[in-house]
């Protein structure tokens, strides 16, 4: 993953359940360390305060970042007793350029 | 809005706050209607609804739906006293071709 990183010159920040700045300010943060990308990855219900974060880090820290990209999917996760549900996934890519 | 249906050929699914499956219902009515495409659309708290939705679409119901376009936005809203708050907003527009 950090190779990976280190590859595609792109960020990523993983959106769970704080307030959506708390994800907003780790977005900054990264593109002001240099990465051109920043990509935001969040499932189930914290996929809304994805979008949050992209259009609050657009609209108001970072006005030259672009939506370069949306992926939506599905992943299948298996709880302790190895019932397995199905969440919905979102990957929004930002990129300065 | 309905002229515009017809030209574009394209259905639309408002997504709000009841199960995934009516508007997964919805969306495969329109493509059984004729629309090539149907636009999922959502806001706020939603959006995640709408993902769940078009995903459930593509891999249970429609399996030769591709997801063509997603756009995320911010809308302004006034409420009764006046005062404006953003909502983040999501597109999916899903395409049988």
């Amino acid at each position: 993953m950090a190779e990976e990183k280190a590859t595609t010159e792109e960020g990523t920040v993983f959106v769970g359940n704080k307030p959506p700045m708390s994800y907003v300010l780790a977005v900054v943060t990264q593109f002001n360390s240099g990465f051109k990308e920043v990509s935001i990855k969040a499932r189930g219900r914290a996929i809304s305060r994805a979008v949050d974060t992209a259009e609050i880090v657009r609209n108001k820290f970072v006005p030259n970042a672009k939506v370069k990209d949306i992926k939506i999917g599905t992943e299948t996760l298996t709880n302790e007793e190895g019932r397995t549900t199905n969440v919905s996934s979102i990957e929004i890519v930002l990129s300065m350029e």
